[in-house]
């Protein structure tokens, strides 16, 4: 797999749509799709998606479409999905017990390892097969498990301090629900902010437009 | 506020950034901004600030900066959040509650009317004030009630025949949680589908970027 630099943010956030795409696809016992009849399925055009391959080499052979067992296995490959990454999660609140008992972080590429709580009450407990631990607990852990992403679903009340705190105990990654944008990027630590309201507001807008 | 036609679908979804950089930007006790301090904030260029905003008649004088409160007044009007919409929640599961318990609806332009659950353990009980009501009342609850959007929170399974039963009822927009991508622009019904392993994957994939 040959790698171009520079491919932008907007392809990287393409990826994992191309990907989920395509395990459906497979899923539904497609074997191989062209370019154009995987744009039509995800609202692409046909050169957006040639283009975004490009960026990573290709995957297909013009005229003949792609491989699908292949796409799997080279967008598995770039997304990392495959590299043994792990993950805390601190905050086992409503929020935080949905994901741990029904997200599937494995098919994202980490191996869920436990929670932290400052809930006395929670501390103990099991959330799909996830021990919630003592929030006290938490930096002797990270020093020793050295897990690579903390998954932030506590509420919003200091967590730019409690983001610098992890990333000086070597977290490398935030997947963030506390609804504060964190920008990490000048520590070189990527953050993926979730902002459930903006999708909600879109929805809000779109409705509206319905009746304009 | 004048609004030219065929706004496209990215400026759309970055209405709700704005937004919520303006009232964060308000809560900081600012009262004016330039395109360019605005972009700096949002990773944005000045350039696409004023793009974007002159698809909806601008909102500021050349050299002035905008005026968060009008800005504020501009945007929610055009999301629509003061039009008074509401939902109803299907699906009482933890990820349910969660929203139930912790979200802000109302900012995000919807009274949240009550949720709808199978589980008679769960019918009769409030989360976060809202009444979970039993699902076997539900169409009969959307012929009365007429909300205009509804929350999916419930499992996967059955998701199309599901958001088909629901527009057949009126539902005009789905909030969509259950990882099934349900498209219904053919029925003029706009759904917002929800996928946080994509950020997840995402970010699993920053991670490594590091590591290149």
């Amino acid at each position: 797999m040959e790698r171009k630099q520079e491919v932008s943010k907007a392809v990287v956030q393409r990826l994992p749509r191309y990907y989920r795409n395509i395990l459906e696809l497979k899923a539904e016992g497609v074997q191989r799709i062209s370019s154009r009849a995987l744009a039509e399925r995800m609202g692409l055009t046909a050169s957006q998606i040639r283009q975004d391959f490009n960026c990573f080499g290709g995957f297909g052979q013009q005229g003949y479409g792609y491989n699908l067992d292949k796409l799997i296995e080279e967008l598995g490959a770039i997304l990392g999905l495959r590299a043994g990454r792990t993950a805390v999660l601190i905050g086992a609140g409503n929020l935080g017990r949905a994901l741990l008992n029904n997200f599937d972080f494995a098919a994202s590429g980490f191996e869920l390892l436990c929670a932290f709580d400052a809930n006395p009450e929670l501390v103990g407990k099991k959330f799909g097969g996830h021990e919630v631990r003592s929030l006290d607990m938490l930096y002797t852990y990270l020093e020793e498990h050295k897990p690579d992403v903390a998954v932030l679903t506590l509420p919003r009340t200091n967590a730019p301090e409690i983001a610098h705190d992890l990333v000086n105990h070597g977290i490398r990654g935030l997947w963030n629900f506390t609804g504060e944008d964190l920008h990490l990027e000048g520590l070189g630590v990527p953050v993926e902010n979730v902002h459930l309201s903006d999708s909600l507001m879109t929805l809000c807008h779109l409705v509206g437009m319905d009746e304009a």
